[in-house]
């Protein structure tokens, strides 16, 4: 044990950055603090790169606005979304490390049922460092929690699990509903005392779920190349759709690929519900389609010869222009997107071209 | 809102039995009494006939042992295991009613996170009488809960849901672990401080899991002819696979036929562990024999033709003896048990057989 003086060093320090799409709110990070300052930050500012993002003391990070993303990517940069939390996927290309959590400048310290604050980034951290369960269900949640075990009944052969490659948590207060259940439902919230469940959990092979870009962390080198969050926002015909979009291509390679993906603890405070009528005009479009969406992500499936995350998205994007090319002309230049995305990941994630020298040490 | 004077009616009072394996100790039913005394009871006693069992007055029940069910069930009476609690699924054969409530004699009442005695009874009937979303993960897990709801991104059209069979409670206290995690964590406790988690969900199509039988609700006239609980103890080679056995069968067929499966929500306290010696012994063969069986049932596919419960049983029974005969002969006598039990279920279930007066009213 460390002597308190001492101050601990952080889990994974040096192998997790923490992205996020914009900071309209200096007391986001403030309130943060305790957590976040030993870790280095990317900040992705969604809107006009005039404007100047505002850190306080203390923080590590780099910050990138439109200009650099066009600088760094060239032609490429046209699958970075612009005046979206869509761009947020532009920190996951440019990151060098391990892990990543994700967050929005909107989503604050909860406080679980005891009235204690919540480290969201540990609880992510130890859903990302312990194994999935992907191929049969246990009861009991979360096996390899304290005090918990698999029940009676679960498969021996099957105790091992998956490497886990994305933790997904949840919100209290304003929770994450679309435009219809807002307006229906504007009063609506979860608190720790009525909505806190005290469980994480893996989502089955197969199954499909809907991810929400709030409060994500994922493991990089697993599953990295699929945390594409889409074509939305200015010029496009539909929002809010982006970490919906990452989650279904995620979940699919995830599952060809043998990788676990888990949902529930941490809790995030989300602070304040959108604008229900702005997040109409952004959303109908996909709430139709994503009809179509849905059984054709629940009927792909991936050759044997799709072996890498890589290889599993260009084969993702080529399925996409085929079976839902009939559904809006969008989802063609979504289809070349996808494969700009991955040549743009390619180019920055390949030790060979993006540092040369290490090829000559 | 009732008169306080006035007693409520107890919800499903006249749909629901309440089927006990055997009574070894009077404290269970009158700890229970304010809960199931409305309710009607079948105890199906599971070891030697010519012990009494003794019911506490005031309870409605109807007492079967094994000389009964030798009477009532001829040379079919050999699907029905003796000296085991699996002899319960005799109850569900005999029982005239929608929905069955299953319990074992050393489960009593649990205290949830405030100190409240849980009504396990009325939260099993709430989760069979609202939907299941089989189709669709939701992450803030029962939609239909009160101040929950399905998140953005959950396609509208499967906002329906399907229809509830099963609704598997979990225990406080000790655990349901398996013989060798028995032995290696002999005093592993789950209280309602440090393990209680406050959510009903649904368990994926496609996605196996170890249904319990200990706690356990379920809709007989959607899924009855599949609580089969197998051949377990006197004359048998294992035990303490009996409400496994009828999980895999049950979830299988109601995936195939679009009903759903819910687990969590309600806690019983289970009072005692089980010998784990003991428990080693009737488990071993099933611990090795389900590696082969859990790949069978995750590989099931039933025939478009199979439309009715008993149809998908007995093709189920047909495959069990042709991919599993292969591990043990045992798998053979299960085959056929199965059919038997398919038989002897539509001659106590059909009218125009068992009730052949209904036929000309």
């Amino acid at each position: 044990m460390a002597h308190p003086s001492v101050p601990v060093v952080p889990a994974l320090k040096d192998e997790l950055d923490i992205v996020i799409p914009t900071i309209r709110n200096l007391d986001f990070l403030e309130q943060w603090r305790p957590f976040f300052q030993p870790y280095h930050l990317i900040i992705v500012q969604d809107g006009d790169p005039t404007k100047t993002i505002r850190v306080p003391d203390g923080f590590d990070y780099e910050l990138y606005n439109r200009n650099d993303i066009n600088r760094i990517l060239g032609p490429k940069a046209s699958c970075i979304s612009f005046k979206d939390s869509a761009c947020r996927c532009f920190g996951f290309l440019v990151s060098k490390k391990k892990y990543i959590f994700t967050i929005d400048d909107d989503c604050f310290v909860a406080k679980d049922p005891s009235g204690k604050d919540i480290n969201a980034l540990a609880q992510h951290i130890n859903n990302l460092l312990t194994p999935s369960t992907p191929f049969f269900f246990n009861t009991l949640y979360d096996p390899y929690r304290d005090g918990a075990d698999f029940v009676r009944g679960y498969p021996f052969s099957m105790r091992e699990g998956a490497p886990t490659a994305i933790s997904h948590g949840l919100w209290l207060n304003i929770p994450d509903y679309d435009a219809p259940t807002q307006l229906v439902k504007p009063l609506e919230r979860n608190t720790s005392s009525n909505r806190y469940v005290d469980a994480v959990m893996t989502i089955p092979k197969g199954t499909l779920f809907p991810m929400c870009g709030m409060n994500l962390g994922f493991n990089r080198e697993l599953i990295g190349p699929a945390m594409y969050f889409g074509l939305m926002g200015d010029g496009q015909p539909i929002g809010r759709y982006d970490d919906m979009w990452a989650g279904w291509c995620a979940k699919v390679i995830c599952d060809h690929l043998g990788l676990g993906v888990k949902t529930g603890l941490p809790y995030i405070w989300h602070s304040k519900a959108s604008n229900p009528f702005v997040n109409l005009k952004k959303e109908y479009k996909g709430i139709y389609w994503q009809e179509d969406i849905i059984p054709f992500f629940q009927s792909v499936s991936l050759p044997r010869e799709c072996t890498t995350v890589q290889k599993c998205y260009v084969e993702l994007s080529k399925l996409v222009a085929e079976k839902l090319g009939h559904v809006d002309p969008y989802f063609q230049k979504l289809s070349e997107a996808m494969v700009t995305w991955i040549e743009a990941w390619d180019e920055l994630n390949t030790p060979s071209l993006a540092a040369p020298e290490t090829k000559t040490k």
